[in-house]
């Protein structure tokens, strides 16, 4: 374990209540030390490095001039809350963070009453803080809403719909835009082209001028005629205008790496406004500390690593990840038709297609953080005769359900839905886990859903999907590395709705989809060396089933389990809903859904999250056994086909 | 039947060919018969009224200008396109419209290759015309794409993600925003207010203005710092800052009635445009037929009417409609509770949330069209103490699912959802249907989901989810009028997950789950009458279910049949999965769900819809001989306890 930093400041520090006795002028030693223990901590826990880094000095200012948690500060994704966990309590479990049982690596309400809100998924600030707002206002409290938000965050839809209502808070509402250039990737769109140029237009604000700017501000009413010029005034001077536009006063850019400038601007914030303030802060990505800053991705998500160094882990040699033989798989498909194209929100590395984009620049889109246009934009490429695969994560196609339902499904165009990181993530925790997409995708007409069970699989999923011009269909795969099967040379085309049978037994049958094959197959040993000889099949389609191979296994086996990494309503239900409507559970039916359970699984390693879950060889071999105990009459195959 | 208008012009002009044959002088004339036409059909039919006759002209103008189909015109949401649809080749039918088998109220790609894409959903155009232009780009096709998008329509969040992507289109994105001053209701927040005040700067830009500004554009590659001094002033010129800065080219306002201003305009944005532009029309809604212009809601949507007087058919007498009962007792509640708001996405009318308005307008929330706003900003409200009811109409829910997993259910906040046009919507058809809510959200854990089974029970329910702090909370009604029972005077608090018997028997079981209520009561007659005494509970819960109710149902009676307005993976399928995880199908379970079918339904009258999709009386009725038919050794009730 490396030696902890030194930090007689940040040790007397435990709460912004201990912050607010410091002197201004012991902040930046504060803000020293707090991004030194930063850096320590997640050298021992990996996770998000970089954002944190960035805003040290804001949240150190944030906290000392708000006065949280009465006034309430929330962090858009929360990823860069770090510093802010430290300052508010939670220094001493800081080395827990993203591990079982340990701190959140976002905000989240159960852990603080610092955390009003939690977040993770991007750009819901701005929301969730108007909401505060407006309560106050309505209860009478005094309590400021302060939201702060990244510059890749605020291409989302969802931020812009806020400061469309961001008067609602009347003076009570305060958006940081922390502005680094940089989300996960470099920010795409005209709102990013739009800050680079309000930067480049002239140096920061200095404090003289950011006071005598709020000084000048009057409060409402204002004579009309005045405030328009006035307006007019500010949006020429600063260039903020599009914020001004949507009824924001717009103060910036100021330096958020100098507390000298942030504290009396923030101040003046707290104290002057008459109406919701944006307050543009330029901070850097990985800010003081060498290696992030050389790195290209400002080490946003990090392994463990060596602080003097900051050389990280590596992880051990094995076999590929789902997401690059995805990304393999679509450029190998690309080859070979050039109406291929893809695109990501934002996620390029994430969803693998920073590769696809090297060989086909002209076919890759990064539309930014906003999933609802890329899913319609893929529609409007389709219905051109393009194949478009959207590549996005499963949770974060929640985003764009609608588009799904309205804009694809129901003109049954054939887009393609690379799902990445479907079923549980590990260290991010619930708000990242793939649960639902199976349910909310295959209760839709006109989509087939896919699961891929291996590395080969996915490969021939990918090739399908790319063959397939009938409609919408989906490929769900999950995080982390595949099972080190060979990858094919050729890819398969699958025939759509028809599953394979991986081994052939006589009482029990495991009706799997996707990556719990393995466990299946576990199970099925298991079984087996109880005489209880295992059938083990891969549906590889939630959506259309195999209905004859379903009902030939349910009908000619004495227990049937389906299982599959996601929740209620999907592939267990499609089985049972078929039995039903072909009656046969009228005669008697032992079959058992394995899903996910009824809860938002905490963070923790992904094989006890499936432990957990029941989701593992062990549960299926109880599920087979307390079937079989349950009702000792056992049902003879066959007599019902 | 009313007398057809007398249009001589339009009877020549049967498509976009045909009209440009015409001379320019001839539009007005054809325009005015146009507007008499659609006045006529809709006087028959019914259906959207307001908003086509806001577009006649330009519909004349754009069809005339640009070269569809080769140049793609997409309609935003659509109810404005019946001139359109007179246009192009679809006169003929056009009193069929949103008729069983007749032509879509929106536009649809079945319908006519001059729709390359359908909508219904608001905010979607930019997105899709984007998709199309990117397409033609890479083919090296000439087409453009237009897309014509309202005011209110700019305020969701998707219009502003395509907006930012917009440069990928290069010169072949033209987005017209036609600006009414008027979506379904008035617009809210901070765009509308800039618009107004763009339209208040200065009047219409002359034609001459237009040729002179579109002629000093120049081509690209511009010398950077000229680029910036003209943007700069274009900026000021015109006002239209705002678009600007998300790399639009701004045109307006443009007097969107006068076709000697539309033509040049338009010819020009066609053949001088460098980069996407954004044209901003002003109209007004209802223009040209003195009830709609002189009606506050400009005749929106409109019942059939006399064409002289504009006095529309009313309604025959009959029970309240579910919205208006919901509203009522919202109200209700709010006079008990002062913690409890209200939020709409801007359907202040269409959710009865107008009532509510006048009687707490501090506590009432015109987001304007921002679902996922809504929801994120309800959840802060929560958070902060609140009992926000967020009334949103089931099919737009969609928009917002990723708020709603992500920010209320994993959060577990309080937030209420009160679920308007939930199941199907006759004559909007499939586009409007609320099929999916209870599929999408009885799987998140966290979350209670009730249905109304009438009135009565709704008005239990809104009492319910106020008192209801637990966590998430969703009631879905449908639309139209309730079953005239007597609506209480003092609401009742349901139990949580308790579901009621509604009528005792002994053979057959009918689950049923919202307002087929009624036709389950009328199957048990018919069942009772056929000597199957039969049981009918109405389950109230898709989550929790009530397991001890449902197991007893199942237990007790020959056969079960669920009942849901919702697709599949909703109640049918979580009563098929308890009785999995229960063991109770292993010894034969006669148990049959009923659901909406794996299609997406066209408009009809619901009636209809409903008996396509199997879930009327006689439907039930089948189900349950067929599966008494199909296993003649009865199960005995009881022996399976």
């Amino acid at each position: 374990m490396p030696d902890r930093p030194t930090t007689p400041l940040l040790d007397i520090v435990d709460t912004p209540q201990d912050l607010r006795r410091l002197k201004p002028e012991q902040l930046p030693q504060l803000a020293a030390e707090l991004r030194e223990e930063v850096i320590s901590a997640v050298s021992v826990t990996g996770g998000h490095l970089g954002a944190g880094l960035g805003v040290v000095e804001l949240t150190v200012a944030l906290h000392y001039v708000f006065d949280t948690p009465r006034d309430t500060l929330i962090w858009d994704v929360g990823h860069q809350a770090y510093p802010h966990k430290i300052l508010t309590g939670r220094r001493s479990r800081i080395r827990t963070l993203r591990q079982g049982g340990g701190l959140s690596g976002f905000t989240r309400r159960a852990e603080s009453e610092y955390d009003p809100f939690g977040a993770a998924h991007s750009s819901t600030s701005i929301s969730a803080a108007l909401g505060f707002a407006v309560a106050n206002r309505l209860a009478g409290e005094p309590g400021k809403a302060i939201a702060v938000i990244g510059d890749g965050a605020m291409s989302a839809g969802m931020a812009y719909e806020a400061m469309n209502n961001a008067q609602a808070a009347g003076n009570r509402l305060v958006v940081i835009l922390n502005d680094n250039d940089m989300s996960i990737a470099p920010p795409v769109g005209a709102l990013s082209a739009y800050l680079a140029r309000l930067i480049s237009s002239g140096p920061f604000i200095s404090v003289r001028e950011t006071l005598k700017k709020l000084a000048r501000r009057m409060p409402r009413p204002l004579h009309q005629a005045a405030r328009k010029a006035d307006e007019f005034a500010r949006g020429m001077a600063t260039g903020g205008t599009l914020f001004e536009e949507l009824g924001f006063y717009y103060v910036g850019p100021v330096d958020g790496h100098n507390l000298e400038q942030l504290l009396p601007v923030l101040e003046n914030v707290r104290d002057e406004a008459h109406g919701p303030i944006l307050v543009h802060v330029v901070t850097k990505k990985g800010k003081g500390y060498a290696p992030a800053e050389a790195a290209a991705d400002k080490y946003h998500g990090v392994q463990k690593f060596d602080v003097v160094s900051g050389v990280q882990a590596k992880a051990p040699p094995g076999p590929p990840s789902y997401t690059a033989v995805f990304a393999d798989a679509l450029v190998g498909e690309a080859k070979r038709d050039p109406k291929i194209c893809a695109i990501t929100a934002a996620m390029p590395s994430g969803t693998g297609l920073d590769k696809f984009e090297k060989a086909f620049p002209d076919r890759c889109f990064d539309v930014g953080i906003a999933e609802q246009h890329a899913v319609t934009f893929a529609a409007g490429l389709a219905a051109q005769g393009f194949r478009p695969f959207c590549a996005i994560y499963s949770t974060f196609l929640q985003r764009a359900y609608d588009q799904v339902v309205h804009d694809v499904a129901i003109q049954n165009l054939p887009v393609r839905f690379a799902l990445d990181r479907a079923g549980l993530v590990g260290a991010d925790g619930a708000t990242h886990a793939g649960s639902f997409d199976i349910t909310y995708l295959a209760s839709l007409p006109n989509f087939v859903v896919m699961a891929a069970a291996d590395e080969a699989e996915l490969t021939h999923m990918v090739h399908t999907a790319a063959l397939h011009d009938a409609g919408p269909i989906a490929l769900r795969y999950p995080r982390g590395n595949g099972t080190g099967v060979a990858i094919p040379a050729v890819p398969e085309r699958l025939e759509i709705g028809r599953g394979r049978i991986v081994r052939e037994g006589k009482k029990v049958a495991i009706l799997s989809l996707g990556t719990r094959l393995e466990e299946a197959r576990k199970a099925a040993d298991q079984l087996d060396a109880l005489g209880l000889s295992t059938t083990v099949a891969d549906l590889r389609f939630a959506k259309p089933l195999d209905e004859a191979l379903i009902r030939r296994l349910l009908t000619s086996h004495e227990v049937a389990v389906t299982i599959e990494e996601g929740s209620i309503g999907g592939l267990g239900a499609h089985v049972l809903t078929m039995a039903s409507d072909q009656g046969l559970i009228d005669a008697g039916l032992k079959l058992r859904t394995l899903r996910l359970p009824d809860i938002f699984q905490d963070q923790d390693k992904p094989e006890r999250q499936y432990a957990e879950a029941g989701l593992d060889a062990d549960a299926i071999v109880k599920t087979v056994l307390s079937a079989l105990r349950r009702n000792s009459v056992g049902v003879v195959g066959g007599a019902r086909a």
